[in-house]
C-alpha cells in the first residue's frame, strides 16, 4: 500500500473519505472545493455495494473495515463517512473501529435543515435502508424538527444510467420517476398535518438530480445538500489546522475501490466535476 | 445446516437453484411446475447482490462459495444457476468447485432462440455485467445465430419496486423505460442489417415485465424466456430419475438467503408465483 503524502502530519491533514460507492464523490468535491490544500483518501467500497438494501449487521461490518482501511493505510487523521446508509446504520461501529474523529452525514444535514425551515417540519429522500434507519428522523427530532422520510430506490440506478438532463427524453422519465415519489411523499405530510419547507436530500446521488427534484417542489420548500452540508462542518473542525488560502500547494487526492475500477472511473468525473485520476484497487476480503 | 430430506437419494432427487438475489424464483417456479415430486433448495446470495456490477473474479468467487453451500450443507445433486450474470462469468467456476452437473441459463436460453427464430437474429436484453461477458453472443454464434446484446440496468430495480402494472401510472414509467432501451436496440441493430425475430430475456427479473416488453417490440419479434428455457432444459437431464406423475408426493421447497430475509419474504411472491415460506439465513463469510 502507498504511504500518505509526506507533508500530511507536518502541514495539511489527511481526510478520509468512505461510501459504498463513488456517490460520495459529491462530498468529496464539496470538501475539496472548501479545503484545496488538504490531502483527501477516498475510498469506494465498490465490490459491496449497494449497502442501501443489506443489514446493519452486515453494513457495519463493512464500513469498519473500511475506515481502517483509510486510517492504517492510507494515513488518514480524520474520516468523513460520505454515505448515508453507512452513516445512518454503522456510524458508531465506525467510531470504535477507529482511533481517529469520524463525521457522518446525517447530522450535519438535520442541522442544515433546521437553518432553513421556519416551519419545523421538513422532508428527507434516501435510500430503503437510510430510511428504515430512521436516523433522519431521531437526528431531526433532536433539533425540535418533525422530519417525513420516503424511500426512492429508483433515483440511484437513474443517476448511474445517465438519465439526467431534463431536455432529453431519457431525463423526462427521471422527472417522472421525481415527481411520482415527491407527489407521494407531499401527500403523506398533508396527511399527517405537517406543513414542510425544507426537503434533505439524503444520499449522496441525488445532488445529479438536483435540478429535477426543484422542479418537483413548491417553491417554498428549499432542497438541502447533505454533501454541502458534511463538508462545511468537516471545515470547521480542522479550521485550526487548515492552511491559509495562497500558503500551500493543492492537496493530493488518492483514489481507491474494491471493484469496478473502471466503472469507478467511467463515472465518477459526473459526481466529482472532474476526472478522478488512476483509481487504485484494493481487496478488503469480503 | 438441516439435512438434505431422507428420501433424496431413493426417490427424487434435490435440485440446488441459486441466484444471487431472488429473481432466479421465476426459474424456481418454472422448475417446480415441471418437476413437482423433485426437492429443491434454494439460495439467494442476498448480502452480496447485485453481481451484475462486480467483476468476473468477484462473481467467481461468489458463485462457488454458494454453489458449495448447496452441494455439501442441502446435499443438491444437481445445480442450476439460476442467475444469467453468474452463468455468464463463472459457469467454469462453479463446475470446478462442485462434482455435480451444473447447468447454466445461458445455454438453454440460445437453445430456444435458435428453436424461435426464422431470420437467425435475435436479440438480448441483460445486465451489464451479463453483456460485458458477451456470453450470449458466443453461444447464439455457436448455433449458428447473430446475437446482440443490450444492458437494460433500470429493468430490475422497477421490477423491484413493483412498478409492474401497466394500468397504472408507476407501470407507465416502466413501460417508457422499456420501450426507451427496446427502440435503442432496434436502432443499433437496423444500423448492423439484422432482421430480429426473437428477443431473449436475459434475466431472471424480466419475465415480471413480459407483457411490458411484448408491447414494446414488433408482432414478429417472439419473445423468450431464459427461465423456462433452462427448466426445460433441466427436466431433461434428470427425466430418467423423475417419478411419474401422481407417483411421489409433492418435495420439499427450502430457501436460503445471506441476507434480507425479509425483503426475500416481501418480495419473493411476486417471483415464484406462492408464498416462499420460513427464509433461513446463511453466512457464506463475505
Amino acid at each position: 500500500m502507498s504511504s500518505p503524502p509526506a507533508s500530511a502530519s507536518s502541514h495539511s491533514p489527511t481526510i478520509g473519505v468512505f461510501d459504498s460507492g463513488f456517490g460520495g464523490l459529491t462530498v468529496l468535491r464539496a470538501l475539496i472545493e472548501r479545503m484545496p490544500h488538504a490531502h483527501f483518501a477516498f475510498l469506494g467500497d465498490t465490490a459491496r455495494l449497494p449497502y442501501g438494501s443489506k443489514s446493519r449487521r452486515t453494513i457495519a461490518r463493512y464500513a469498519a473495515e473500511s475506515a481502517q482501511f483509510l486510517v492504517r493505510e492510507q494515513g488518514a487523521e480524520f474520516l468523513v463517512i460520505a454515505c448515508n446508509t453507512a452513516s445512518a446504520l454503522a456510524l458508531d461501529a465506525i467510531q470504535d473501529a477507529v482511533p481517529v474523529p469520524v463525521l457522518g452525514v446525517i447530522e450535519p444535514g438535520a442541522q442544515a435543515a433546521r437553518a432553513a425551515s421556519s416551519s419545523g417540519d421538513v422532508l428527507v429522500i434516501a435510500t430503503d435502508a437510510t430510511v428504515q434507519s430512521h436516523a433522519y428522523t431521531a437526528a431531526c427530532q433532536a433539533l425540535g424538527l418533525r422530519a417525513l422520510e420516503k424511500a426512492c430506490p429508483l433515483l440511484v440506478p437513474l443517476v448511474e444510467e445517465g438519465w439526467t438532463d431534463r431536455s432529453s427524453a431519457t431525463g423526462q422519465v427521471t422527472a417522472q420517476v421525481v415527481q411520482i415519489y415527491l407527489d407521494e411523499l407531499a401527500a403523506q405530510a398533508t396527511a399527517a398535518g405537517l406543513h414542510p419547507d425544507a426537503l434533505v436530500l439524503g444520499c449522496t446521488h441525488y445532488p445529479l438530480l438536483r435540478p429535477l427534484i426543484e422542479a418537483a417542489v413548491p417553491a417554498s420548500v428549499r432542497v438541502i445538500d447533505s454533501a454541502q452540508a458534511v463538508a462545511e462542518a468537516a471545515m470547521r473542525s480542522l479550521r485550526a489546522r487548515l492552511m491559509p488560502a495562497g500558503a500551500a500547494s493543492p492537496g493530493q487526492i488518492r483514489c481507491f475501490a474494491t471493484d469496478s475500477v473502471d466503472k469507478f472511473e467511467r463515472l465518477g468525473p459526473r459526481f466529482l466535476g472532474h476526472p478522478v485520476g488512476k483509481v487504485q484497487l484494493v481487496d478488503l476480503g469480503g
